[in-house]
């Protein structure tokens, strides 16, 4: 596959990448980089990276594949640091959670001798930073490749074996089709989450206790992905926003129909309703998107 | 603690109850009654009841504790087809996920020699009848008591002290608090949990099958709970309809004022949104409400 790996970035994410690098061995040598010295820390005290560059520029000059692994926002200067170290024929990667954007800002700087093929490893926990990363992580989970109309199909292909070496489903799309799905899967999902959280927040002290006491019923499963990085989803947020407000605007139409219906005490709607919810999750777990187990298996 | 205890309605809850009963052997006898045939013989075949009763009035007429684990829009049927049939110095209660409404079915009967002790355990899981009981189901999760001032002190702490042997930890409020409550942890997020499964079906088929397909990224946890059982909740969502629709409108302003941050890329607004709502997901954590590990643990 690849002889070298650079791995910009090593949170959640980049970390789970190069512990499934380092398990699997399909990589000579993997590379680390991080602005973070004690995220440095934890990938030395844990030997996680074959080595540890402190300068951007040294980490990816012998790079075959560089990832970058990053927030959104801090993508394009990340970028701007490295782009002029490239070595000619070397491929670029990242996994950003919204594509459209991470494109027009590589297309803008147009590189030359290094290929773009942009993913987004569908993935995560709740927890951020290199010592939360799994190697795991993407076992059977999709990888969304955005590649554009210069990506070229040899390095389309490598990116994909590469991924695929990590135990991930490979599925290749437009950046407009990614964000538009994702913004239903994922980060509609969120948005509700949080707001969740945050109504059940806005009580007096007493009433917060109990919500927290009793959120067995149903709000903790809410909390887990409110609970996921602030800093990436106030990315997210932000550069996917109209899609967002749109998916919003929808889910709030929606609503309003299911008040109506719990307002009308109508039986008929709200069974139709929970029926099809029923038949929804079982195709979830069909496509083996989640597990069968009762409350997903946990203790 | 009781020589005979008979459960009438073998769902989820009410087969759990008698799952943990066999198995700690607190109770001399349990009893069953379910109207449905196939449920009388899942429970014959896996042996989970002493004796399976085909007319209710005999199920109950020995009983020291009664317990009704049916829907909510059974309880007045159920219990008018049992309660001239009490022993005297019995005691009643339930599982009803709405208090004030089923409590104020009991008062209006006027019960002579029974105690009126009403419960709702905060627990289950996705999937519901008989094979779905798990005798581990309260282990640790609360249950809450709401007596009202007929309710005899004795006979509240019997119905603790049963909810305590089932592995549950006892919590007493007036059925008004639990049923505020209770909007708050477990029906307003079903509520946001069936609509966004309802706004992610809204599409053509094939976007429909993408976003199945990518559901990892958020959206299967919303899925579990809006696979929960249509009958109960509908029942729910009617009976608690107006503290529900309240709970709703609190969402919906805080969702307004969360989209025009969106709508205003106020990264600000934004973090200080996801910082506070990863400090409640440790609360919830810390007040064992759940599970520490990520992803819930699942595989």
């Amino acid at each position: 596959m690849f002889d070298q790996v650079t791995i910009i970035g090593c949170g959640l994410i980049g970390s789970s990448v190069f512990k499934r690098l380092k398990k699997n061995r399909k990589v000579k040598k993997v590379i680390t980089y991080d602005n973070d010295k004690s995220v440095n820390e934890v990938i030395e005290k844990q030997k996680l990276s074959d080595e540890i560059f402190s300068n951007p520029n040294d980490a990816v000059k012998n790079a075959d594949l560089i990832l970058i692994a990053t927030p959104i926002s801090s993508f394009e200067s990340v970028l701007n640091s490295i782009k002029d170290s490239f070595k000619s024929g070397s491929i670029l990667t990242d996994t950003c959670s919204v594509k459209t954007s991470v494109n027009k800002i590589v297309r803008n700087k147009k590189l030359k001798n290094t290929s773009w093929v942009p993913g987004h490893p569908v993935a995560g926990t709740e927890n951020s930073g290199p010592g939360a990363g799994l190697p795991d992580l993407f076992q059977d989970r999709w990888t969304i490749l955005t590649p554009d109309e210069n990506s070229r199909e040899e390095d389309i292909k490598k990116v994909s074996t590469f991924w695929g070496s990590l135990g991930s489903k490979v599925k290749i799309m437009t950046d407009q089709e990614h964000d538009k799905i994702l913004s239903f899967t994922s980060h509609l999902p969120h948005a509700i989450a949080y707001n969740i959280v945050k109504t059940s927040m806005d009580h007096d002290n007493k009433v917060k206790n109990d919500i927290i006491r009793y959120s067995a019923g149903g709000l903790r499963d809410f909390s887990r992905i409110a609970a996921s990085d602030p800093t990436m989803w106030k990315d997210i947020f932000i550069d996917n926003s109209s899609l967002i407000i749109e998916a919003i605007n929808k889910f709030s139409e929606s609503l309003d129909e299911f008040k109506k219906a719990i307002a009308d005490k109508n039986s008929e709607k709200l069974l139709e309703i929970f029926k099809k919810s029923k038949e929804f999750r079982k195709s979830i777990v069909q496509a083996g998107q989640d597990t069968d187990k009762p409350d997903f298996g946990r203790k």
